[in-house]
């Protein structure tokens, strides 16, 4: 295993997968800054994606790879792979049309925690489609 | 346990630990989007967070709970927590001074794979502060 100063300052891809071979991935636009989803790359997921492109996950329900968009159409062209200092984590900055999340909105993350409430969420998003006429479960 | 569409469709905030009690949380420059760090909560950090306004952690390594910049000063003033499709990830869109990544960066994502590479990153950044002379471990 690398050490601690190779791993956090050097230049060599090492990702880390954890126990189960998976590492997080957070999906953001290139252009917008919008965090749109998370999901989980295998090694061969994160080699299909460098290879093609194109953003492919590991789906841990499933257990098996899913190119991202291989239903509905809604691809990730991916323009650069971020890393962490601890190498356990990446940023994908991708380049999407509308609807990346299976709910119907454009991003995953439609909600947020109401100002002073500990339990209550409001919208902050409105849906750009219409999953019923797409598919079904994706992110 | 809530049904797949009141998680999903829901104003209901039922944030989703894992079987280690922990959600990941990943931290947002809520003014330049950039993608600053990801990290774990427990339903303890997430609480003190929300009732503080600033940002709490669990550190797996350490097993406590660690408000980011406790020690650095380089705290992050939450303005908003995100919640994905099926509430198992938070995005903290967050307020913060400069060098936010232990190493010395705003972010910890401060290397990209390199164009045309699989194992070559490339330097996306530079430091913002030495961290030799603010502490050890954040990230």
């Amino acid at each position: 295993m690398a050490a601690k100063q190779d791993i956090e300052e050097g230049l060599q891809f090492t990702p880390r997968f954890d126990d189960n071979g998976l590492i997080p991935a957070i999906a953001q636009d290139a252009d917008t800054g919008q965090v749109l989803m998370t999901a989980f790359m295998n090694r061969q997921a994160l080699d299909r994606t460098i290879q093609t492109g194109y953003a492919t996950y590991f789906s841990r329900s499933r257990h098996k790879l899913w190119q991202k968009g291989e239903q509905s159409g809604h691809l990730q062209k991916v323009r650069q792979i971020l890393v962490d200092c601890d190498q356990d984590c990446l940023v994908l900055k991708v380049t999407v049309d509308a609807g990346q999340c299976h709910v119907g909105y454009q991003s995953c993350f439609y909600r947020a925690l109401k100002r002073g409430s500990t339990d209550e969420l409001e919208f902050i998003a409105e849906k750009v489609y219409d999953p019923n006429h797409t598919y079904k479960k994706q992110c």
